[in-house]
């Protein structure tokens, strides 16, 4: 991998194509066929923004994820209490892993200087280590079904309960 | 696949076995280090209950889900409110694949004629629908990252907003 290489990352608007590309994604579900019918519905026009993020690889999207910036006001994670994002569905397609694009997606996530918060999914700890996320303390209520791994910009800590 | 057989679920004990095998599932994650943890600083008590239910082949467990009642005040997915199950990290190890054991652990959860709601990982949506679940109309705030499944025991209908 080599390391120096940026990968331009966009903002990815919904049209046909963006929607038609997010089907080769294990993670496509009914939040992409809602978005498909809203489209189709006219309930949003062609080339929305959406919450996904991703990387094309010449005209083809090779790699993707949402990000959601979540109020203080719901923040359950981080001390002092403040906005943060969620990330979401980071995927690389699979014959372009190890290139570096999953980690140029969530240095753009964390560019922002604000906490992320993730759900580290089928033992990807260690990619989350790597890049300098921390597993939250298990907390039953909150947590339950989940695996948060959690970014803390400088002087930012966890919260207790 | 021999429908006709019936699988023993059982609700999971904590202890050192238990944890050990948990390591098996790609879901393992913190919770089950945090469980771990708790084990051993004495925070929770050897063969305490847990929120897993599994099914063992002989002494071996081989598939596993998490089950949660959350209370009616909770509930934005179902009319009339009402308590409801949440079902998480199902999942049979991949040798044991096809032998009923994933519709064995559902049916437990369906048993309870409660509603029971799911989030659909990695296409699985095939899954969920022939164990008589149906996707929630998306709702992005709620829903997001989800990919949620209900299942409506009669009288009960999906809740809108």
């Amino acid at each position: 991998m080599n390391t120096k290489e940026k990968y331009a990352v966009k903002r990815l608007v919904v049209n046909y194509k963006t929607l038609e590309e997010f089907k080769q994604f294990k993670e496509y579900g009914i939040q992409e066929l809602s978005m498909l019918e809203d489209l189709q519905d006219n309930i949003i026009e062609n080339d929305s923004e959406s919450p996904f993020y991703g990387i094309y690889f010449g005209d083809k999207l090779v790699a993707r994820m949402s990000l959601y910036r979540i109020e203080a006001a719901y923040d359950r994670y981080f001390s002092p209490p403040q906005d943060y994002f969620e990330l979401w569905k980071l995927e690389v397609l699979p014959q372009f892993h190890g290139k570096g694009y999953g980690r140029a997606l969530v240095q753009f996530a964390q560019s922002f200087n604000l906490p992320v918060k993730t759900n580290g999914r089928q033992q990807s700890s260690g990619f989350w280590e790597k890049m300098g996320f921390e597993a939250v303390t298990y907390n039953e209520e909150r947590d339950r079904g989940e695996n948060p791994y959690v970014y803390f910009p400088k002087g930012v800590t966890e919260q207790t309960h």
